[in-house]
């Protein structure tokens, strides 16, 4: 086991600190992308009859949405403020990092449970603005907000990339921590 | 750096192992009595007016309580036939468990996200049933169905439990892998 803390297991922990990097990066561009693209949504229909009547749709109509905001830019603010400094420390100095890496494996997994609670509440209604359902009297309402609805829709993406990474990025911090001790 | 590997590290590790089994254990209960509770809900609603209608709620009317239960399902099959014989196995052999906690923390991580995509899902539509929402016209749907309402809501918490219980798992296998070489 002496190979082990040798050349070799350098080499391979400074790459997998340099996959993380990147994959923290993409994660970050992904929440803060859904969390804007969300969080400015809103749309004006207009229905002309005997009077005008504007209806708005925004995003903050649902609680849902408002969760799912919330979730990715404290998803957002962690991976640029604490999880992306760390990582460059990990690139650079390539030894006695165990301990701050099982503290983002905490911080990491605690963050990827809020990102998909807020991606598979906002889902959940999203589903159900699109489809309705007949049997609890939920009309869709996508037939009215359509560019809104698409909107919504859309936005969605970000997190569930950032999601996909963070799973990733857990699995990788475990395998890292086992070639460094 | 001799003392890791030793007696003392043995039996820290050791504990760890039992206490892992013990929050697992809590955790299959938790996702097991959730997926039971929530698929075995419904209420028959009897309104006597010129006729009688009987509105039944089901929890497959919503696909979020479908999912919920499917989720919880997996979780649990996953921790009684894969998780639980491992951690049993890694109580009785001390040593040479490094690849078999890398691939639990994988699989761990990916339950995890299944386990709070289908609460949060669940909690979201929960949350709709109970207060409804008046810009989109979705009613709440509690008033009539108050013991499908109870019961629905009460199913939530064996998946919150087993949510917590894996988060805690996850940190615990990355302090675990850092004991063993």
């Amino acid at each position: 086991m002496k190979l082990i803390g040798g050349e070799g297991s350098r080499s391979v922990s400074k790459g997998l600190a340099v996959v993380d990097l990147i994959l923290r990066l993409v994660a970050f561009v992904g929440a803060l992308g859904s969390a804007i693209a969300m969080g400015t949504t809103n749309q004006t229909y207009l229905v002309v009859s005997q009077y005008y009547v504007r209806f708005r749709a925004e995003f903050d109509d649902l609680p849902s949405f408002t969760f799912f905001v919330v979730a990715n830019g404290i998803v957002a603010a962690y991976l640029l403020l604490v999880a992306l400094p760390i990582a460059i420390v990990h690139i650079i100095k390539k030894r006695e990092t165990k301990k701050t890496r099982i503290i983002l494996i905490a911080l990491d997994t605690a963050m990827l449970t809020l990102l998909t609670a807020g991606a598979a509440a906002a889902t959940a209604m999203v589903y159900l603005a699109h489809k309705g359902n007949p049997r609890t009297n939920w009309l869709a309402i996508c037939p009215q907000f359509n560019s809104f609805c698409e909107r919504i829709s859309g936005s969605l993406i970000g997190s569930y990339v950032a999601m996909l990474m963070l799973i990733i990025i857990v699995i990788l911090s475990a395998i890292s921590i086992s070639h460094h001790l």
